[in-house]
């Protein structure tokens, strides 16, 4: 029997679904399980994009243009110069969601052997990503107890080589919620202009910003134009994640050229994508304040719970929609799973995401947990009332932190 | 500034795209371009397809397991079944487009400097996917005279290193149209059990034989079941190319996990496209009895035109909507631009694609030319004439072959 690749053998599970055979189980066992692994939203997509999506009018389901159609680029570079990003439509390559912005950033930019820096806990899949691409990821520990900032500019320039080619920043940070300041991202600036590194910024939570906090961009920063690629992805923005509709945006020609050749391999993204996202921008600004206000709500729903319950830490942050948690837990994966398996609290129990899964450091964030806060606030609350209650009957519980 | 990855440099550019820039100028000066360049069909797509994109009832457009809805992949199941591929829904995962199987099959299976044979000319985008993955194509040239049958086991033997994990078939044939008999298929299962290799199957244009001819796969061979891979993709069957919708099937469990984790790194494929793509497998016979009418007509109407035209030799393929035809020139590259940009018939032109990049051996396909009879019978007429004129004057006219 032939084998299969190492990368293959190497190639991590996903954190946030590995442990679904056992939420699985428990449903079986009639179980309600609230659901904070996963950063799916409940909120509902923007009815024009929906009402683009019923009024195709099209005949032949066709190929589009490699690098998107040309009226889905015009509109985005309208939705991003209003951001003040001073892009032209010839900056955008449109991929098959967010993750394929950041498959073909890494294949334009790294070769196999080829390092980036990513402070961490990070998104789990640039770990696969970075392993399909036989690239080495270099993570860099950020902490909970400032509420995981930036790490010191120090702490990367230890870590750079001759092999060291990017740095990737999520913002605001999944698994985080941290929103990098200015200050920051002009440090990262300086690093990237004195060792010649790509900044790759993965900006999926742009609208996601709380208490009138301010979203930076490497996009705003002068003087960075050959440096700067952004991931982007209409996914969290407007609550349509099974879109798969994203694009990188970059002012450097040469990236935006061999992009464009790993952009034509694959031929087109979707059609009807396009055609829905293109109507998507004319999303009204309500649409926005509501859904801002209601994860506000959450957050501090959620942040306000978990910090009641006697051993819990959990940073208030500044945006996204996830929280990364600490417990008085000996670890955090037999945590979560006995969650699953071994606990109910009036037949309830939660599903969350151990946060090992973001950590590339062996044994990082093993007291850790990542929650998302996609449920409504009624079912928060149930969902962290039985949480407390689990946490005073784990048997793992440590000494308290 | 950052220098692109050597990936970046190699990849190489689409050989269907990258004589655009120059049709578009024709177009510009206002000749009419008969697109003989792309598969891109003309025939419309089922309208039950497209009913289910217009007849969409969620809210929340959400991501979908990563390996295809439970739904989408029983209504395969019965599709593959009345095949005769007995399989279950556990043996697929859906895929974003053909290409993307290609890509989560190859990073299963094969790890950087591994090679695959492939008979050549080949489907381009191969030597792409191999270049992202860092896998080496080694080419076995087939042969114009025979219709591009397959080569002989002994040349496919000689070709195989310990660095050999695979082979992979078009069948019917992009971009030769050529069927694989029987008996050529069961070589290639010998071979594959002698040396431990993967079978990878591309089927993206099965349900286009001609002349009664059937179409035999590798999962209709008994034994072979961990050697197997299907690619396969909604884009032709249906003429649904901008679904971006696709699948891999494998019997092998291995290749099933580890495929499973690279499709878990980009989340999901369009949820969408898995609905339209449900529908389309109740798409009537008849539909499919029309279209292949249709396309034997044009291949009858095309293939007959280019043997006419002196010092043309044309193939009579038996599948797939292409031929590759040989051409009384220097230089297939030169004489397809020169098409585009120096010459006109009756203000009319044609667009090509010059075989050479469907070969990876230097030099092969020289005197070759790509043809899709994608566009309906009396369009190519004219393309045929105007091409029979072209050949009258180019200046890089060869000796009659």
């Amino acid at each position: 029997m032939p084998k299969i690749s190492q990368k293959g053998q190497r190639m991590p599970a996903s954190p946030i679904r590995k442990l679904t055979p056992f939420a699985d189980k428990a449903k079986l066992e009639g179980k309600k399980v609230y659901h904070l692994n996963i950063g799916q939203p409940d909120i509902e997509t923007p009815e024009g994009m929906l009402n683009a999506i019923k009024n195709i009018d099209f005949k032949v389901w066709a190929y589009t243009p490699s690098e998107g159609t040309l009226s889905y680029r015009k509109k985005l570079t309208e939705y991003y110069n209003k951001l003040g990003y001073n892009i032209t439509p010839e900056n955008i390559i449109v991929t098959t969601g967010g993750s394929e912005a950041i498959t073909i950033g890494m294949m334009a930019c790294l070769d196999p052997g080829d390092e980036v820096i990513i402070p961490e806990p990070f998104y789990a899949n640039y770990n696969g990503f970075a392993n399909q691409s036989d690239v080495v990821v270099k993570p860099i520990l950020s902490y909970i107890d400032n509420g995981f900032a930036l790490p010191p500019i120090s702490e990367f320039e230890k870590l750079i080589t001759d092999k060291t080619k990017a740095i990737i920043i999520c913002n605001p940070n999944n698994p985080t919620g941290y929103l990098y300041s200015q200050e920051e991202l002009d440090a990262l600036k300086e690093l990237a202009l004195k060792y010649d590194l790509y900044l790759f910024s993965d900006e999926a939570y742009r609208e996601f910003c709380y208490d009138g906090r301010q979203f930076i961009s490497p996009m705003h920063l002068s003087g960075l134009d050959e440096n700067v690629i952004v991931m982007d992805t209409v996914s969290k923005r407007y609550s349509a994640c099974g879109a798969r509709l994203g694009c990188l945006i970059t002012k450097n020609k040469a990236v935006l050229a061999a992009g464009l050749k790993f952009a034509q391999a694959r031929l087109s993204a979707g059609m009807v994508e396009q055609i829905a996202g293109e109507a998507a921008v004319d999303t009204p600004d309500e649409y926005f304040a509501a859904v801002n206000k209601e994860y506000t709500k959450r957050r501090d729903t959620l942040v306000t719970a978990l910090n009641k319950i006697e051993g819990v830490y959990c940073p208030n942050p500044g945006g996204a929609f996830y929280v990364v948690a600490k417990f008085p837990i000996d670890n955090a994966d037999k945590f979560c799973q006995w969650m699953l398996e071994s606990f109910s609290y009036e037949n309830q129990t939660v599903m969350m995401a151990p946060a090992t899964g973001f950590y590339s450091t062996p044994g990082a964030g093993s007291n850790e947990v990542r929650m998302a806060y996609v449920l409504n606030n009624d079912d928060l609350n149930k969902a962290m009332l039985c949480l407390a209650e689990a946490l005073k009957v784990y048997p793992g519980r440590a000494a308290d932190i």
